[in-house]
């Protein structure tokens, strides 16, 4: 298949890995998610807000106010795309200070970029229990 | 923003009614899934394991025995691509049978093709809970 980098599931698995160390650690340092998304070519649906661009998305990023997150994942399935870049689909769990814990899921597509990658796409849900 | 189809909320939300629907409907109706998908372009993760072309797709669905399915969505996201195409994420529950109720995740990439749309990257997994 041209297009399909064969490399994709190294490539999402560090990516998912770098981007949820920096997210996951000091408050002060969230703000150089920034570099992963594109000036106007990045799209990000939190709970059902959309959101365009790197700086509009770091914004809403620096709006969550936890203190502190604890994070597992459960799965990280990563599929290719037909441009060479990433689909990746994380299923979680995570808590925020003395929160409980919550599942999430999250939707990230890579593409590439020269020698690298942006997030196109990113879409993030807390997963609620009704049951 | 060129390529950006202005209707991608609608579209996505009409195909995950759609295909729902056919999916949850009588066992022998499932095959026309298989028009959904391209006899090469489509992948889909199924709880992991990769499958290619509309054929294999099919073949995958046609596995599952289950004779009822009732399903909630919970949330349905819709992203617009930038080729024309939509980024879909569903959370729900469904119970299969007599089963317990499951969470579950499925991510959708419509690909506009002619004057339609074909599912390119489908990712399915059930939410399970650990807590």
């Amino acid at each position: 298949m041209s297009g399909i980098n064969p490399q994709f599931q190294a490539i999402g698995e560090n990516f998912t890995k770098q981007y949820y160390a920096v997210f996951d650690g000091p408050r002060e340092g969230r703000v150089t998610l920034k570099n992963y998304y594109h000036a106007e070519l990045s799209l990000l649906t939190f709970e059902g807000a959309q959101v365009q661009g790197a700086e509009n998305i770091i914004a809403r990023i620096n709006q969550l106010t936890f203190q502190k997150i604890t994070r597992a994942l459960t799965t990280v399935d990563c599929q290719p795309t037909f441009d060479g870049g990433v689909l990746i689909n994380v299923l979680g769990q995570l808590k925020l200070d003395e929160d409980p814990v919550h599942g999430f899921s999250q939707t990230f597509i890579l593409k590439p970029l020269n020698d690298t990658f942006f997030i196109q796409h990113d879409a993030f849900r807390l997963v609620i229990h009704n049951h």
